[in-house]
Order: C-alpha cells, then structure tokens, then sequence
C-alpha cells in the first residue's frame, strides 16, 4: 500500500578523500531517471572548465545577498571569504516530481537542512578504515608535516556532529558503495512516516466497506 | 569504519493473510546463515504435528507464570485463555553471537519489545492495496457477512499502533518482498546510532596520529 509521490531529499556528506563526488556521479549515471543532483550557487568565480549551472550557478555578492534576504537559500554559508548555499526552488521543483534530490554539503550545512526539512535523510561517507583515511590523507609520503597535521584536524572537524547522521556508508569498493547508497534512499520511500496518507486511506477504505 | 557486531532485533507484524509466515520461512531458507526466528513460548497444548521448540516452546501454566516472576520473557499477552510470550535468553543469545533475530508477533507484543529494546526495528507487512486486503479478508464468498466484518474489525485492530513502526513491507511478489525485508534489515546494521563505538575509535586514532 506504499505510495511513490514525493522524492526523498538526501544529505551525502563525509570526510575528505572519501569519494564522495565520484560515489554521486556513478549514482547519477546509472539511476539518472530516478535522482536530480542539486547545484549549490557560490560567489566564487568559476575556473576554467566550470559552466554555470552545471559546477555550480555562479552569482554576484548583490545576487546572493539576495537570495538570502528572499529565503530562497536551504541553506548557505561563508568559505574562505565566497558565499556557498542551496538554491530552493530547484530543490522542491523535483522533489514535487517525484526525483530523489541530493545535496552534497558538508555537516553544519547538513544539520541546517535536516532543521529546515526534518524528513531529510543524512549519509555519511567514510573510507573502510582509519588507517585508510589516514593513508588517504597523509598522500604519498610528499606531504610536509604541517599539511598532513591540518589535514588530520580537518577530517576530525568533518566529523563533527556525525551523531545527527542516520547511516554511515563505507567506500571500499565502488560499485558497492553505489548499489548500498541507493539501496538506503530507495528503502527511505516504504518508511511508515512517509505513508500515513496511505495507511489512513486504507483505513478509510476498510470501514467504509464495513457498512 | 562500520563494524558488524551485534546483531539487529527485528519485530515483524502486519495483516492477517499479508503472507507474513511465508516471507519468514523464505528468509531462513535463503539467508540461513544469518537470521535467528524467535520461538515463542505458550500455555496452549501442542497441535498435531507441532514439535516442542519448533512452533512453540510448550510450557505449563505454572512454568508460564514462573518466567513471567523471573522476567524471562521480553514480552507475554493473554489470547483466548491461553499466556504466549517471547523468552528473552534465546534472543539474547542469539544477538549477542550476531545473528540478526526477528520476532512475528502482533503491534501490541511489538510497542512492548521496542520499549524495552529502543534500537528494534519494526516492520509491518501489508498486502499490495486495500483492495487486496479486502478480497483476503472476504476470501472465496462462502463467508457469512458476520465472519467478514469481524475480519474488517480485525484489520482496524491490527493497524492500531502502526505509526510507531518504521517501514511498511509491501507484500506484492514474494521473492522481491523477502528481499526488501532483507535488504531492510542489514542496512540497520550501517546505522550510525549502531556505530558509535566504531566512530569513537576512528575518532581516537585520528588524534593519537596526530601527536
């Protein structure tokens, strides 16, 4: 009796390294019909290579400012002196039809979402272990040792508030990963909160049939 | 990073004639490996045929009431004059080894088991539509219309409380739906509240290389 009408908003975050972006492209390219990858707007500037609205919508400090100031931002943040955030409208244009949206942001931004849309579900990526993390993070051996201690407080920052995520998904084999992160969105639909409409109908059904 | 150490506590409920029975039987069969079936324990006399720790464990009035003062049973309920209950030792046990144990019982059993076990999951099987369920519960119209409507008013009954569970099964091909309880149920096992204690460690050894 489950009822497939509104796309389920999913939060992929994780650490650096994890793979998340290729993890997103391989899910786009297989199930492209079923999700729609959200394009976050920045008020950086685009580098060589990068459409508009493909990376990224590219903005003027004034464009954001105004899309904060009408709340037609998710969610936004300042990085490294640029504006980053999700643009709404896109995001509930396919939810409404039905797409399963992604965003890919980071935790703070990830946790804002989940306050705005309690029904947002949050993964986070991880590699399989903390010696490959570390591995990942150190690189070939090239590093000095301030890059690698930056790096090493950055991945425990990232990880900062991960207690508020629901499934962690592990990136060992690609593929895998893939299937297990589709697989855990796909099983979001069959969740009884997103099909009380259903049940009470069949409730309703059951007793209108009983006179 | 995610460990596989205990295994997850499954109660699975749903309709009268949802195919409950036979998803178990599927899902031991194919997965024997990994799945525990609960055995309940009842003061009913034994039926031609049942074995004693297959169907049920058969107990006494006497050895019924004696678990229930030493807190044997996760949950019990009176039926029709007779105790049925869930010994709390065999499902210990058998999580503790890391099987994944699932319980059959009905959602007032099951509101009591994920009280005392928060981290249970839940999951209610219904049959395709309400038209289904209604062509079920009516069966072949050799039915009086006073067994049809207690039918009707069982099904009411049977979905009271379904708010509380997390996942709707929908039982409409059956190898596809032992796959979506099964898929279900190991996802649970990537949840982060299950993994606290591996992100903890990651945690620590991030900052232990650090120094």
């Amino acid at each position: 009796m489950t009822q497939r009408n509104k796309g389920i908003l999913t939060v992929v975050s994780g650490f650096s390294g994890a793979g998340k972006g290729t993890i997103m492209k391989e899910l786009m390219k297989k199930y492209s019909e079923q999700y729609a990858l959200s394009v976050s707007a920045t008020t950086r500037a685009p580098r060589c290579g990068e459409t508009d609205g493909v990376e990224y919508f590219f903005k003027s400090r004034e464009e954001f400012e105004q899309m904060i100031a009408d709340e037609a931002l998710i969610e936004y943040a300042q990085y490294v002196g640029n504006y980053y955030g999700t643009p709404k409208a896109y995001v509930e244009e396919q939810l409404n039809a039905g797409k399963d949206v992604i965003l890919e942001i980071e935790i703070q931004g990830a946790l804002k979402v989940k306050k705005r849309f309690p029904d947002t579900l949050l993964l986070f990526v991880t590699p399989p272990s903390a010696d490959e993390l570390k591995k990942r993070l150190i690189g070939r051996g090239t590093e000095t040792m301030d890059v690698i201690e930056s790096r090493l407080a950055r991945a425990l920052e990232e990880a900062e508030g991960i207690e508020e995520y629901d499934y962690l998904v592990n990136n060992d084999v690609l593929d895998e990963c893939v299937e297990e992160v589709h697989e855990l969105i796909q099983n979001e639909h069959y969740r009884v909160s997103r099909n009380i409409e259903a049940i009470n109908t069949m409730r309703d059904e059951l007793k209108g049939f009983k006179r």
